[in-house]
């Protein structure tokens, strides 16, 4: 019978980053996905507009199209009149040519009539019947937006790599595009391990407790870019994980919870180290130390610490960079506050610690209790971080808080 | 036939944020839903505890369950020596009851057996077949998570109107419940008018361009918490109109594009008149001054510009404050960068301007063209406010941007 031992070798949060960082590949998979499902998705192919935009001269405001040389020396005093000879709604086009001395009336958006070079603001008229009075002068190609103005055919107007937004898929929409070329969201399963672990909504026998891992990190996984898969709690035993590992190789990542730690049921190590390569186990930090990742067939493993604060808090802090990595996505941006202490802080570890805390009134008050607790999460903002180096903190004292989504 | 009016009574963009705050009413409708899909929804009543967290008291160290009274004066040189009765894995309980001298093996999460009172870590002990040495002492209750620790029964554990964070999803897993009640998302009609727009997909004809606002509408209100539904787009007719919003009474918002600036046949405005009430119509910014905002039978119209970066704009101006009130969200925090202007910008207008710019260097670069170039929006990182009283902003000078999702 193996018996317990304590981690060794623990490492930084950093080099635990850097490693993860040196292990991910970025996925390669990729779909063809409708615009309306686009925001966020990443372009495996640079976009040529394969039109321009506005397809044609169009008037950019309301009034009348004119010639504009028609208009030059109007003022209020001494208006220039035209005839009205036509009436374009939005979306109408002329078949008339615009005569010496004319005007059509245009909406915002429809193609300036041939004979026609600028368009008066209807704020700059006063119409009586008939004729438009004309108020000020306007320059040829005023209140025109001309043709591929937005949009040049043949220009590269989105490029590959680039993550789709409100404003870019608006792009591919005014090219009339209705689908697009996006990387495949990477699938990961995530499993808890435990005997003691049960699924929400069944009885809880003497010793149990609720799966709370498998929630958090499937809401951490969606947030970041990709599916996650929930897989049926397995027991930790070494033919079971194994078959696991085995079972789930059609998923770009596997994300363990529990059987990261040190009691000699905890296999995962174990079983990984057989048929694949354990890059860490261990991190100087608090919570979280018992935290492992591998690679198994260059596939990334992690196995999550199973107490649910520490679980999710490394989720935060390792898990989403490397989804994010293989999804492709930028590095989440961290919203920061800086704010007093609203309580002494002393960290007796030689562990890095993540002190989750509320922020009212200007103030972080430590609310973090042990990380079995979730309620260490789920009542603060953010948390802030003590390094190894500074092992007080005193009230009042400026802090960080990093806050959560 | 009715003449072009430019529009009148423009107000201020915070005075068009204050009215459609008054107008708009949270949402009651309420569903339930499993709580793997509640991330960002809204609790409708509190959460109270239905049990205690953890439900026994349980290992909160992977180590040797004992008396602490057996481990007093121990140390590395004079280690006291226990008798390893029992071992004890995850999610077992020991029937056993600890007798004087004795130790059980257990692991993180496990009960603690009747007769211990402390947990030794295995860091601090050494093992020799059936028996321990203990190198430090405990005191009672050390390594130990007390039954409610994390959650007492009885407590409310989350608020009514709460948001659920991954960690909040995590407190609803740790007692056990598998569905929970939230707001509904209002469901959110959008509806391009015009007749020279075209669905994407198919092929434009003279005077046509693609359905671009639609899209991004779309994008917008899915990610702020409602439920979007494109509807085909309608002509600018009286009826059709009319027609359209009677059919569209099940639907908590509507959102028009095109169709409230000043041409002749932008009817939204007068067609909501006759069964409806414009609380405003005409900004003071730009790009976004034709925008509109109605309540008929109390639900909120839209009337968006129709030129796509106009829209756009305003849709994260006005359209998201007004969707997260009615979801009941909190309000969207603003990120903001402070870099230099790269380029001397002027403001010759009278309206608030919302200039986009790409943020490269520390610096932000206007890539601005036209309101209705989405490559407005589509290029920036985000826009500077160039107020009303600021007629030039220096090239060099500090601005604030603010970023786009």
């Amino acid at each position: 019978m193996k018996r317990m031992e304590p981690l060794k070798q623990l490492i930084s949060s950093e080099e635990a980053l850097k490693r993860i960082h040196k292990s991910i590949t970025p996925i390669e998979r990729t779909e063809t996905i409708f615009i309306e499902n686009a925001f966020g998705r990443v372009l495996t192919e640079d976009i040529v507009a394969n039109m321009f935009v506005p397809p044609f001269d169009r008037a950019a405001m309301d009034g009348y199209a004119v010639r504009a040389k028609d208009t030059y020396g109007a003022s209020s005093g001494k208006p220039r009149t035209l005839k009205l000879v036509h009436t374009l709604h939005a979306g109408e086009s002329s078949t008339k040519t615009l005569g010496l001395g004319e005007c059509i009336q245009i909406a915002t958006g429809s193609p300036i009539p041939k004979g026609a070079d600028a368009v008066v603001m209807v704020e700059f008229t006063e119409r009586k019947d008939s004729s438009v009075n004309v108020l000020e002068p306007v320059r040829a190609g005023e209140s025109i937006s001309p043709k591929g103005e937005d949009i040049k055919k043949g220009q590269v107007i989105l490029k590959a790599g680039e993550q789709l937004s409100p404003a870019k898929v608006g792009v591919l929409a005014a090219l009339g595009k209705k689908e697009v070329r996006v990387y495949a969201k990477p699938r990961v399963a995530i499993v808890a391990t435990g005997t003691e672990i049960k699924e929400v909504g069944s009885v809880l026998e003497e010793g149990q407790v609720y799966d709370v891992n498998s929630y958090t990190l499937n809401l951490v996984v969606d947030k970041n870019g990709a599916i996650p898969v929930r897989v049926r709690a397995v027991q930790d035993e070494v033919e079971e994980l194994r078959g696991v590992i085995e079972k789930l190789a059609d998923f770009d990542m596997i994300v363990f919870s529990g059987g990261s730690s040190v009691g000699e049921r905890d296999l995962l190590s174990e079983v990984i180290q057989s048929f694949g390569e354990v890059i860490f186990h261990g991190i100087q930090i608090k919570p979280g130390k018992p935290t492992l990742f591998a690679l198994v067939n260059e596939k990334p493993v992690f196995g999550m610490p199973g107490y649910p604060t520490s679980c999710l808090n490394n989720a935060y802090l390792l898990l989403v960079p490397a989804i994010r990595q293989m999804a492709r996505l930028p590095p989440k941006i961290e919203r920061t506050v800086k704010v007093r202490l609203a309580k002494r802080l002393i960290s007796p570890s030689d562990r890095m610690q993540f002190v989750t805390v509320r922020v009212a009134n200007r103030q972080a008050y430590p609310v973090f209790k042990h990380s079995g607790a979730i309620t260490s999460m789920s009542e603060a903002d953010g948390y802030i971080i003590l390094p190894t180096n500074a092992n007080v903190i005193e009230k009042g004292q400026e802090v960080t808080v990093f806050l959560f989504d």
